[in-house]
């Protein structure tokens, strides 16, 4: 089962595994697969902390790291002076009021704007290219952006460090603005996946983007937990698979309690893609916060990416804690980035595991498709 | 490349093909699929004329009728009395405003009441019953149930008459629901699929419902019109697909030429799910239509099923005839249900030759995973 991906990468499954986590990331690595870590909430210290664990624990395995750039808007951010000045008064007010109707200890604004400041600071053009600094000091195999095409100075610098660049796409216009910025490896990503993500099904997409950057390889993402959905994937043409929303129920990951337990018990019914935490378009939990950013006749809606970053990064802190603690309002509002997969998220398990189980019931996939063509 | 659904309906290959176009159904059983012909926009006596035409053109192959019963919603409209008092005159007001500013002739809506009422009669339970007792007097060898589960009058008289029933579902509990309400053969359908369509997407759907609903055979729709995206099905434990939209625009299809010259130049991204044109939300090309009704700050919003296709339908004759007449306004507002699949809809072919492209892709995607098989 192993594909040019696999040659291209040094991995024995063309499995990749998309995580903030470095237990994660390490375990599918040293598993045979490809751990990438999610690099957006970090700051270029932190990522630097990280890599090293991560390089001490994968003896040589291949790795990579994801950053998030999203070019115009950030740029428009950060021409505007402070981030914090674009906010209007009525988002705090909205969220204020959130806190109150819903019985969280406020946290305190000024100290949550602090922190939120750094939320939002990754996703600017200087802050991503801090982050793209330290990791490509480190022995990685891919770097990817996740979203809008990778500019040019991260394109420059990592093919200056011999690093091949990864790019997520939801249409087949976006794959061509990519393969022309300069991408090696188009990830197509469905609607179904978890965070940001566009309106076409993997399904639809997969093969579309395959035919348009050929023969560029595409890895598929989006509605990809199992065995037979990676055979899917390789069936409508992919060279392989990108995970993100499997890993977030397995022992490893930092996933908050109170939202792993939400992950267990939900179906695939419960995600809604909603613009409520980050300004554009992601998939997530649905929950009270989704609820009442999308639907409640008093919000004033979700702000620009990264303004509205902001502002749900200096509540969902303090939100997190009080719903560990068991407070009930905490424990509606709560909620994480994942894909319509979470249905099939129901026990908790080592990483490790996943990555087998995944492959073992990829290779009966195979077997039942070839009994099918014999046929 | 045989399933068990195949020795099931005496099929060479496992491809079943809605629409409403008899000529298609008749095409894709001699192709050695097998047609299901969708009678919801037919009279009685129109669906017995298009059986017999079918019966006289597939020399005893297998083919087989699908209806639309809605349950519950249809008995509450039945139970006001007459369907047309219950439709508010704000949204005749608001359909008439639509003619005006789009520049297209305005219809009688008297005489358009009176084919409206024809149109939305066929979704209510005495109107479908009279359909599936037409449809029983043919050698048909499937009837299916497009929303909601098969009411048991239906599954009585099919069973009576040795005729499997399918049902089309978008969730696992709907599913379950099919199955004990007497399914056969349950369609699971991704929200990426033309018409009447939920939110999850086929990736996630199909394995979800085939573990559901096991040893009971799914067919798997949404997102199919290739032979690679058929393998997929097949990967994901499907036994055979169910396609809609790749028939439209065959040389046979009897789709409008306004609305076929807008499937052709569609991409990916150019649907819509939206109740504007029944009042559940069903997945269609995006037009004016859809926007106005779906995003004008004066519009009413869609009403219920069967009350919005009533308001619909009495529209969409005129507006398609008046844009055949070159009517721009029309133009801008015609459309049609479709999957997102449109996107590769780009040529007008045989629907015989679809048919022999999609088993030859499907074959070639079933060699290339072999090979990784072995590899």
């Amino acid at each position: 089962m192993r594909t040019d991906v696999c040659e291209t990468f040094g991995i024995e499954f063309p499995l990749f595994a998309f995580s903030h986590c470095r237990d994660v990331v390490a375990a599918v690595t040293n598993a045979g697969g490809f751990g990438v870590l999610g690099a957006v909430a970090y700051s270029p210290d932190r990522l630097e902390e990280e890599l090293r664990w991560i390089d001490d624990h994968v003896g040589g395995r291949p790795y990579g790291v994801d950053v998030l750039v999203p070019g115009k808007i950030a740029k428009e951010a950060e021409a505007s002076g402070d981030l914090l000045s674009a906010i209007p008064a009525g988002h705090w007010e909205f969220l204020a009021g959130l806190f109150e109707r819903y019985g969280v200890p406020a946290p305190d604004l000024t100290a949550g704007r602090g922190d939120a400041r750094r939320g939002g600071r990754q996703v600017t053009e200087q802050g991503a290219t801090e982050l793209i600094d330290v990791a490509l000091r480190h022995p990685i195999r891919l770097i990817a952006s996740a979203l809008g095409p990778p500019p040019p100075l991260m394109v420059e610098r990592a093919r200056a460090a011999g690093v091949p660049v990864a790019a997520l796409v939801g249409t087949v216009e976006h794959a061509r603005r990519q393969v022309q910025a300069g991408a090696d490896l188009i990830v197509a990503q469905g609607s179904e996946a978890g965070g940001h993500t566009g309106e076409i099904s993997t399904m639809v997409l997969v093969p579309e983007v395959v035919d348009a950057v050929a023969p560029l390889p595409v890895l598929a993402a989006g509605g990809i937990a199992s065995g037979r959905q990676m055979a899917a994937a390789m069936a409508l043409g992919a060279q392989g698979v990108w995970c993100g929303s499997v890993w977030l129920t397995t022992e490893e990951a930092e996933t908050l309690p109170a939202v792993k337990a939400k992950m267990l018990a939900a179906s695939s019914s419960d995600t809604v893609r909603s613009r409520s935490r980050t300004g554009k378009p992601a998939r997530q939990l649905r929950s009270a916060w989704t609820d009442e950013w999308d639907a409640s006749p008093a919000s004033p809606g979700a702000l620009p990416m990264p303004l509205q970053m902001i502002v749900a990064e200096g509540a969902m802190g303090p939100i997190g804690t009080a719903a560990e603690n068991g407070n009930e309002g905490a424990r509606q509002l709560v909620n994480y980035f994942v894909g319509q997969v979470v249905g099939r998220m129901t026990t908790v398990k080592p990483a490790r595991q996943v990555v087998y189980e995944m492959v073992e019931e990829f290779g009966e996939a195979l077997e039942r498709l070839a009994a099918l063509g014999d046929g």
